[in-house]
């Protein structure tokens, strides 16, 4: 049995185009249609198993990226958008006709301020940058993956070039603790 | 250049003895120095990063390990003893004299609720169980380790057989998920 991680990378991870330079994200609605237009490529796109992330229907993990804040602009029927949870880091406005999170803007004072988080998959155009790395694997636990399945989702993620951790990249991770590093006045 | 990670294991992690069962555990006061007993073998001992955790002079991470709380008992000069943070997790309690902590029980409702951290190099006797992992690599950057250090810091790690995670082991991070998703009631 294969272990099903989300629809955009069960066939293998689909290699994202140089000439990419942005698109049209659309919600699910057939009834106007929730537009944010994405300016560029985006990065850091990765499978991610927390249970936040908006995921489709029967998906284990969300593929989810970020873009500058500045290159995120809402099309059409932005009437439609709500944050979910206005408490948490990442502010995502979903649709709430279909429950699709369109964009999530970090605004807080954190590493990641100034940055988006938008889902991919759900560009009209192709050639988005491919998912690089698996995080917060374990979390898949708390949305009702079987414990002792963990082996074989770690070792399906690693089939697929998505090295799985349980938090962020060592490069994020880096990069957060840099940031709070500076601010601490430990690093200049 | 060798990149130190902490005087226990810069000259290759030593295995532990399978027949310790237990010991105790010194500060560094010369004068009326902390004894603590622990009863049996450590477990999930490992390197850590963060920077809560006790480390002695010069070293990059700290070596701990749990213990269940019962089998932890303070011998002589427990006056010295007082609590780091006692917002914190961990009870991290810490000798007013010398610094070491000497134990730090979870008392909170957490998945390690009835474990006490410890740091096992503070053992008088030799045969605790080696350390397996280090958790919490990204964090030394915090603590003043330049990020373009990290490449050598992982890469030693791996050479020690320190598999090297930003957060817990897999492991561990599925026994906390895991607890999470029966506390949910999403497991059960």
């Amino acid at each position: 049995m294969t272990v099903s991680i989300h629809p955009a990378v069960d066939g293998g991870v689909k290699k994202g185009s140089d000439s990419f330079a942005g698109g049209t994200l659309v919600c699910a609605c057939q009834d106007r249609p929730v537009k944010v237009a994405i300016k560029g490529q985006i990065a850091y796109n990765h499978a991610c198993g927390c249970t936040k992330c908006w995921k489709p229907t029967g998906a284990t993990f969300s593929v989810v990226a970020v873009a500058p804040v500045g290159n995120v602009t809402v099309l059409e029927n932005g009437d439609k958008l709500k944050v979910v949870d206005p408490s948490a880091l990442i502010q995502r406005y979903a649709c709430i006709g279909c429950g699709v999170h369109m964009h999530g803007p970090v605004e807080r004072e954190h590493a990641f301020q100034g940055l988006s988080f938008v889902h991919p998959e759900r560009f009209q155009e192709e050639g988005w940058a491919e998912p690089g790395f698996a995080a917060f694997v374990s979390s898949i636990i708390e949305s009702g993956t079987d414990p002792s399945e963990m082996d074989g989702v770690r070792g399906r993620l690693k089939e697929l070039g998505l090295e799985p951790y349980d938090c962020l990249s060592p490069g994020l991770m880096d990069y957060m603790a840099t940031w709070v590093a500076k601010k601490n006045g430990v690093l200049k």
